[in-house]
């Protein structure tokens, strides 16, 4: 396939071009830019990158669900904060506790299992819990144009990461099915593990501790630690994403950082600066300056889903 | 190749017969023991697994050398610990310090530099250095059989990871080189880095702080973080490898746990028990206990290097 036929929701324009730039410069033997392919890194955001983040992260879904298998249990959940902002909806509230609150809720409602137990009781919720505005399951809210953009890039020899802030347990889930993304290329926010005896048997233990809480500056580091190479092209939504983008454009040679900015409310939605865990109002306000290429979802997207 | 041609150097014997019955088991379309390529995920400790670790491990030599360097501007270098130690090739003493101390060696040589200062020091240091039995490149001190086995599990679509307690960076500046494994195969100790403006660009500096001391229980947990699967065959030399070992072991299906034993003074080593950092006691003590294939250096290598 051609890269027109295997990037043909993307929309002629900047983006796209620079794209095919990019990949062109970075693969073509002998010329001045030519990357052999291991090191051809490509790291992406997850949530609102990949797949759709409003009107609230998957995960956040995900983490309502489990909270309220809990308090089917312990009824004074309801009445405790973090859970009751949550089970209300009040994410004002909850996320005005801060970020403490919302590892409380991962870590009460994820903490002590194994993985191997954690895995099939998220590949169970995303087999069946759907988006309240498109009615669609959650795993089939990925974008399109990344998904082409994804097969594009490993077509060229590159190796495609998730870094998000999101669990890495849950995403490691899904990553393999949704985005063809193995466990092992998805860098995520991590609790710390136990080593121990489980029926007799050495596994790990999800303590209820944090390991790393991967945004902004985590991006990065995460980056430097799981893969150990700085990416040739970064994608992100938003200033969580942004010393990612920075790290990857500082680069030697041809390097890319895009930003997808959600300008679509018909399709699906208009949203940057307002109240949510990472806005976006730096890297968009200064993304010339920092040499960033704003994806438009309206005009560089000519479908979304 | 025939798996004979490949693994040349291993004779015939219960460690070899179990590689190649693991492998035909796990590669048998249709078997019942049949994994896809992306769960055939081998881990090997590096030294003394892939490597020669004596007299010293290849680090420590490497080491010295920084400290050295340190020494030749600083001449209050000489008479402080744990610094006086490492220069007279005191071990016991160093080694009594305990691991605090042998982290200030590295992280004084180490941080303030980023990693890509960091490599070609190393990579410089690796092109000379040389053994000081042997009279040949430390990187030519690999072990032929298991350079051979790295392969082998390779062909029959392994991926193959190094997991070990040497520093990250300093075995992914050699790591492609003499094992053709990538750096984001390579697991290993790290400092904490600080994401930050480097002559106007941002980069990623090492600090003088521990994030992980990849070592025993560090093992199995840093391949939860950075794998997220649990190996089908791992191959370590020490207790410190035991729980990396035994959560292979555990897993359901076949699974092969390996346990080399320096027992050839005459082509390598002969050593297990005795003084250093980790010792070999529990794991060669209950190796039936537990499942562990022990291999023997002098039986079961017809060539070392």
């Amino acid at each position: 396939m051609t890269a027109e036929q295997l990037l043909a929701t993307w929309n002629e324009g900047a983006a796209k071009s620079q794209i095919l730039d990019l990949v062109q410069r970075v693969t073509k033997p002998g010329g001045a830019d030519f990357l052999p392919p291991a090191e051809r890194v490509a790291t992406f955001d997850n949530d609102g990158t990949l797949w759709c983040e409003q009107p609230l992260q998957v995960q956040v879904f995900f983490l309502i669900d489990r909270v309220k298998a809990l308090a089917d249990k312990d009824a004074t959940i309801e009445e405790r904060q973090p859970f009751k902002a949550l089970l209300e909806h009040d994410f004002k509230t909850l996320f005005g506790l801060g970020k403490q609150a919302i590892f409380e809720l991962v870590f009460t409602t994820h903490s002590g299992m194994t993985e191997e137990e954690f895995a099939p009781i998220a590949r169970e919720w995303l087999a069946h819990a759907k988006h309240p505005k498109f009615g669609r399951l959650f795993k089939q809210c990925t974008f399109r144009p990344q998904l082409e953009l994804l097969r594009f890039l490993r077509a060229n020899g590159f190796k495609t990461y998730i870094v998000s802030g999101g669990g890495i347990d849950f995403m490691r889930a899904c990553a393999e099915e949704i985005y063809e993304i193995p466990p092992e290329q998805v860098i995520g926010s991590s609790a710390k593990l136990r080593f121990d005896t489980r029926a007799g048997r050495p596994a790990l233990t999800k303590l209820a501790e944090l390991n790393s809480f991967d945004d902004r500056e985590a991006k990065p580091q995460n980056i430097a630690l799981h893969i150990g190479r700085r990416p040739v092209l970064a994608f992100g939504n938003s200033d969580g994403d942004l010393p990612m983008l920075q790290y990857t454009k500082a680069g030697a040679g041809p390097r890319l950082a895009l930003l997808l900015h959600h300008d679509d409310s018909e399709r699906e939605f208009a949203y940057d600066r307002e109240f949510r865990l990472s806005p976006l109002n730096e890297a968009l306000n200064k993304s010339t300056e920092y040499g960033i290429t704003v994806v438009s979802m309206q005009s560089d997207w000519n479908a979304v889903f």
